[in-house]
C-alpha cells in the first residue's frame, strides 16, 4: 500500500528534523500542484525546510517531484546527448550565447530553457529578443526541431514547465523563504532537469554582484546542485566563480549580443578576455561531461578551437535562423547599437580601480533601462554600459572609466551617480581574485 | 516615529534568529488581528518561532500584545488583590474548585476564566455546570459583581477575550506548530493575564498523563511561564508536579464536584490525600504571592486552616449561589450521582499497582462520556471512574481496582478494556515519584 501521508504529517516530520521518504515528498508536491495543500501549510513546510534543511536524498526527491510536476522535454526528441549550463547570476554575463553554439559545434545537443530575469540586467531571452524576428516562445515540438537542425536552441520557459516551482517560488517570495540553498537548488535543478539533460554544468557565482556574497555559501550551493544532478542521473559539474566586476566589455542587451557575435566571428574586443576565459572553462566542462572530451582540460582546448575556427559561429547562425531571427544584423552589429543618450564617466583621481559593489552596478544597469522592475516591463535593447578598465587597472585623473547608454537622457543621471559612487580608486594596487575559483565535481560531493 | 515594519520583515528577522522589538511584535499581532497578515505569512512566522524560539523579552512582548488584543478584565473592578491558578493538564484534577474558595477565604480575589477543555476529561466549566443552575457565561460586569460578593468566580472564556490567541491557536493547529513551549506559554499567559492578575501560580505537569512527558520540558515551560508573568508585573510562581495516576478519588464531572464539596465540608474520602496535598501546595503559593502570607509554607498552613475551619466552604457556597447554582445538591452529593451503568474492574493477579499510561486512562474517561471528542459535544455529568488503589498499593487477585461509571452500558466495554490493559501489577514494590517535584520561583528564572 502506498504511503500517502497527510500534509500535516510531512510538516511535523520536517519540523522535527526527520528525513522524509521519496513517496512522502512526491505526494506532498502532487498535493501542492493539485491545490490540496493550503497556503498556510505550504508556508509552514517551506519555513521548516528553511530551518532544518534537507538531506541530499530528500533534495533529490523534491527536485524530481517538482521536475515531473508538468511538461518535460523528452531527451529522445533531440536524438543526441543533451547538455546545458546554468548560472546563478552575474553582471554582463553572456556566456550562454557562446556556450550553446560551441557545444552544438562539438556534436552535443543544447536544449536551453531560460527564465525571464527579474534581476538587474536583462536575461538571456531579453538579449536574444533584440535580434529582429528571434522567437523565444516555441512549443516543445518546435524546440526539438531547432535542436535537430542547429544543435542548440534557447527558448523561454513555458507555462506548463515545472508548475510546482512557480507555486513554491511565489510562496517563498511571499513568506521570506527565498534564501534557502536547498529550495534554491530544487528550483534551479527541477527546471534544468525538465529539459531531459545528460550533462549539466553550473556556474555558481560569489562576490559583490552575486546572490551568494560569501564563498562558502556559494560552494555549499554548488555541492547541492552537483549532488542533486548526479542523483538524477545527469552528469553534473560546477565552477565556483567570482562576480567582482561586470564580465566582458559590454553589459546590457543588444551590446552583449554584439560582443558575442564578434567573438564568434573572430573579432576581439578589448576587455573580453574574462568572458572568453569563463566561456572556455564552462564549455570544457560541458564537453567533458557530455562525453566529447576525456577531461575538462581537453574539453577546453576543443572549445577554444571551435570558437576560433568558426564552427561555433556556424551553429549560432543556424540557431538564430531556425528561431526566425534576421542574421543580417550580425554583419555590422555596432551600427545596430543606437542609444539615444550616451555619457562617459571619467576617473575623478589617478590610481588603481580597486573595487566596486557589483550589485549596485547591476541596479544602475537596470535603471538605465536594460533590466525590468516588474514582470512584464519592457527592456531597452540599447541601454547598458561598457567599462574602460578592469579591477587592478591604473587610471589617470580624467581617463574614461565607464560609458553608459540609455534610451533617453533623463535616464542617465541617476545611474551615473550610482556608478561613480561605487567605483573605488586607490593608490595601492588591489588584490584581484581569479575569475574561476575552482571546479566542483561529482567526486567532491560524494 | 514609530517603527511599523512590514510583516515580511518580521518573518525574515525571526527566521534568521534576530531579536524582535516590542513595537515590531505589537504591530505584527495588531496586523494579525485586523486581518492584514495572510495565513501563509502567519504560518511562516509561527514555524520560524517554533524553530528559533523567543527570548524572554520577546515572549513577554508577544504575550502582552495577545493579552491586550481584545477585552480585558479590569483589575480594579474586583477592588482587591487578584490571584489565579492555571494548570497544564491532569487527570481527575479538580484543584481549581478548592483553590478559588480557599484564596477567597484568605481575603484575595479570584477572577478565574476557564477555557472549555477539549482534552480527555471535562474541564472545570463542565464540572461546575453539573451543578443545577450554575451559569458560567457572565459578562465582565457580572463577573466583577460575583467576585465582590464571593471573593471568587469561575466563568467561561468570552469571544472577545484574547482574540489573537484564537487566531494563533487555530493556525498552530493547522500548521503543526502547537508544541512550541514559547507559543504554549504566550497562549496560556495572554489569557490568564487578561484577567488583570496581581499574582498567579502555575501547576506545570509532567508524566504519562501530561502534555509534557519529560521533566526537563515541563521545567523549561514552567520557567518561561514564571518569567513571562513576572515581566508583566504579576507575581508568578510554579509547581512542577507529576501526573502518573488520576488525582484524588474521582475522575469525571459531578463526582469531582462531590469530592471537593465533601472535602470543604470536612468529610474525608479515601484516596483524596494527593488532591489535598496538591491543593494546599498551590494555595500556599497563591497566598504567599498574593501577599497574605510571608512564605509559601505559611501560606500552606493558612490554606489548610481555611479548608478545615469551613471558611473555604462558605465562599464556595457564596460563589455557586452568585452564579445561580442550586446549593441544595451539596447536602447529599452521593445521591446526585446516578450513572446508568457501573462496573468494577478487579486485579487479575496479586501484586503492587506499579504503573499506568495515564493518558490512556484519560482517553478511557473521555470515552466513558466525561470528556468531549469535538468542540460543542455534550459531556455526561455522571460518567467517570474511581480508583480503589494508588500506585504502590498491594492488591490481591480479585480485589477491586477501579470502578467506572457511564450513562449507558454500551459505553462501558471499550474503556474497561483500555483501563485493564494499561494498569500494570508487579511483584516488586514500585518507586513512586512525589506528586510535587519542586517549586519554580521568580528567583529561579532570573
Amino acid at each position: 500500500m502506498s504511503e500517502h501521508l497527510h500534509p500535516i504529517d510531512i510538516i511535523l516530520a520536517k519540523r522535527d528534523g526527520k528525513e522524509l521518504s521519496g513517496e512522502q515528498i512526491e505526494n506532498f508536491i502532487a498535493d501542492v500542484v493539485s491545490g490540496d495543500v493550503t497556503d498556510a501549510r505550504l508556508a509552514a513546510f517551506l519555513m521548516a525546510v528553511f530551518q532544518r534543511g534537507l538531506t541530499r536524498t530528500e533534495l533529490a526527491y523534491l527536485t524530481s517531484a517538482m521536475r515531473f510536476s508538468g511538461e518535460v522535454f523528452d531527451a529522445a526528441i533531440s536524438r543526441g546527448t543533451n547538455v546545458d549550463k546554468h548560472s546563478t547570476g552575474g553582471i554582463g554575463d553572456k556566456t550562454s550565447l557562446l556556450l550553446a553554439p560551441i557545444a552544438a559545434a562539438a556534436g552535443l545537443c543544447v536544449p536551453m530553457i531560460s527564465g525571464r530575469s527579474l534581476g538587474h540586467s536583462g536575461g538571456t531571452l531579453d538579449k536574444l529578443e533584440t535580434i529582429p524576428g528571434y522567437n523565444t516562445q516555441l512549443t516543445m515540438e518546435q524546440f526539438g526541431e531547432v535542436i535537430r537542425k542547429a544543435g542548440c536552441s534557447i527558448i523561454g520557459q513555458t507555462e506548463r514547465l515545472v508548475p510546482a516551482d512557480r507555486i513554491l517560488y511565489a510562496m517563498r517570495d511571499h513568506t521570506g523563504t527565498v534564501e534557502s540553498p536547498y529550495l534554491i537548488c530544487a528550483s534551479i535543478m527541477s527546471k534544468k532537469l525538465a529539459a531531459g539533460l545528460n550533462a549539466l554544468v553550473l556556474d555558481v557565482k560569489t562576490g559583490s554582484g552575486a546572490f551568494m556574497k560569501k564563498v562558502e555559501d556559494a560552494e555549499f550551493l554548488a555541492s547541492l546542485l552537483v549532488s542533486t544532478g548526479e542523483l538524477a542521473g545527469t552528469k553534473t559539474g560546477a565552477l565556483l566563480t567570482t562576480v567582482d566586476q561586470p564580465l566582458g566589455r559590454f553589459s546590457g542587451n543588444w551590446i552583449e549580443v554584439w560582443e558575442c557575435v564578434d567573438i564568434m566571428k573572430g573579432i576581439r574586443h578589448p576587455f573580453s578576455e574574462d568572458l572568453i576565459e569563463l566561456t572556455i572553462g564552462l564549455a570544457g566542462q560541458m564537453l567533458f561531461l557530455g562525453g566529447k572530451a576525456g577531461s575538462a582540460e581537453e574539453g577546453e582546448r576543443l572549445s577554444k578551437e571551435l570558437l576560433e575556427n568558426g564552427k561555433a559561429w556556424e551553429h549560432w547562425v543556424l540557431m538564430v535562423e531556425a528561431h526566425g531571427g534576421d542574421v543580417r544584423v550580425f554583419e555590422n552589429p555596432a551600427a545596430f547599437h543606437k542609444p539615444a543618450a550616451t555619457r562617459t564617466l571619467t576617473a575623478k583621481r589617478s590610481g588603481y580601480l580597486a573595487s566596486m559593489n557589483c550589485t549596485q552596478v547591476g541596479w544602475a544597469i537596470q535603471r538605465l533601462g536594460a533590466g525590468r522592475e516588474r514582470p512584464g516591463d519592457p527592456v531597452s535593447a540599447d541601454a547598458g554600459l561598457t567599462m574602460h578598465a578592469k579591477l587592478g587597472d591604473y587610471l589617470k585623473e580624467g581617463d574614461p572609466l565607464v560609458t553608459i547608454f540609455a534610451a533617453s537622457t533623463s535616464k542617465i543621471d541617476g545611474p551615473a551617480e550610482m556608478l561613480i559612487e561605487t567605483m573605488e580608486i586607490s593608490d595601492e594596487k588591489p588584490q584581484v581574485r581569479p575569475l574561476i575559483l575552482k571546479p566542483i565535481t561529482a567526486a567532491d560531493v560524494k
